[in-house]
């Protein structure tokens, strides 16, 4: 089997985008607050958006939030994406934001509920309990992980910008120890497209890693300067996702191509 | 509202008991692998040993396994919780853990499910987000949650015993973060029974917060030198939190009825 990140880089190739589609069905985005209207949500920006999205990205506080039929919904989304990635005959990767984090056989119910009940190919996970939280999710190597390495959120210095003994800082330390572990093509890294400067350093130690780079659009983060940090020397190694950019736009599907071709321009530009 | 630590607090009085009895689905343990089966498993675990468990611990992920089935086991086991409580006159908290972390919106929507849909009072968390991934979730002061320090996994090092440039270790500094933030006495932290030095450092620095110490048995810590590092000056402040040393017991009664009393007798001998 090919590795999640060649999975990956032949969808990006296929749709000439680096963007992932964020599916966050906030109650107060939704017509009613019920799971079969997150679905619906869901559904339709799938619909709307599938040309453009080199991955989908469902997250799963959403769906749980209804209880077990957001648990339902957010499995027949998935289900959908695979439905219009073989309809379109191009596989879609589907990033789950899920940022869990557990122990050994623990870490394992984790993974088979991601890959094998709700059939993502990815997920998002906390790299605060060490490499063996990681291991069941890594087993194969057609099914990847992002681990949180610097986060767009205002707090995420609390934590992850403290300053260790040689002088690095806490995420560059997450960033080294991805960058080893990744003998299998199959471990990314999370970095908020807010905080420009920690993209150039994670990028500096982490050389050939996938970023997944939130923060553009709602949280304000700017496109072309996180492009510019983190793009690998290929010119890929960046997925931005967007969510409500895209979701409470008038047309998603228009809003989608937008962001796309905005950001191959920004790239031919860079000339990365 | 009394602060989730308070309501503890009275359980613990009310049962002379510190321990908290894990509720860990695992489909090797169970008759069948079903989320019918699972919710048995429970049912059971909960009649057995509800007159000596401070509290009860459900791992989401053993639940989630199962899809939106495991999903709504969930929380008929919790609900049973609740039932037994009223049956006995004496309220049990459930934490729920689930080692989530995520930011601003998604973040209320996990607390959401984990306190409203589900009814947990407590949860597990992540600090690797920072204080406003935590925010939402200790709102509400009779609500609270366990942040993960120094957990009981043998790859807990690779990143939480850093040595930061002012030579504490990495899980030390969450341990005073969390000191900090307990404003409103809903906070505590998940220090490994399995790491006694760990345990005395962030009890130094951590004098006033409540510990979920897991390790103990199954995993190998030695009870008594975990509670002499960890125990408050009050002899309260460490909940040990146990699974399989107790659902794989021929009498799951018994087996909890004797920790609870090895437990005391341990705490007794120690005076504090």
């Amino acid at each position: 089997m090919e590795s999640f990140f060649s999975f990956l880089e032949k969808r990006v190739d296929d749709c000439s985008s680096l963007l992932c589609v964020g599916l966050d069905p906030h109650v107060g985005d939704l017509k009613e607050a019920s799971p079969a209207s997150a679905l619906d949500f869901c559904l339709n920006l799938v619909k709307q958006t599938s040309r453009y999205a080199a991955a989908f990205k469902p997250n799963a506080a959403f769906f749980e939030a209804f209880g077990a039929d957001g648990w339902t919904a957010l499995r027949q989304v998935i289900e959908a994406i695979q439905h219009e990635s073989n309809r379109m005959g191009s596989m879609i990767p589907v990033i789950l934001d899920a940022k869990r984090g557990d122990i050994a056989s623990t870490a394992e119910a984790y993974a088979k509920s991601a890959f094998e009940i709700l059939g993502a190919h990815c997920i998002t996970l906390s790299p605060y309990l060490g490499k063996d939280s990681i291991d069941p999710f890594i087993q194969k190597s057609e099914k990847g992980v992002f681990l949180l390495c610097k986060t767009s959120n205002p707090g995420s210095g609390d934590v992850q910008d403290i300053v260790l003994s040689d002088g690095n800082l806490l995420y560059e330390h997450v960033a080294k120890l991805a960058q080893q572990w990744n003998t299998k093509n199959n471990i990314g890294l999370v970095v908020g497209a807010t905080h420009v400067e920690a993209m150039q350093r994670v990028r500096a130690v982490a050389p050939d890693l996938w970023f997944l780079a939130p923060g553009v659009g709602a949280q304000g983060g700017e496109l072309e300067a996180a492009l510019q940090a983190g793009l690998r020397k290929d010119g890929r190694g960046m997925l931005i996702p967007i969510s409500r950019g895209i979701s409470r736009a008038k047309k998603p599907g228009l809003a989608a191509a937008e962001i796309r071709d905005e950001i191959l321009s920004i790239k031919n530009k860079l000339r990365v």
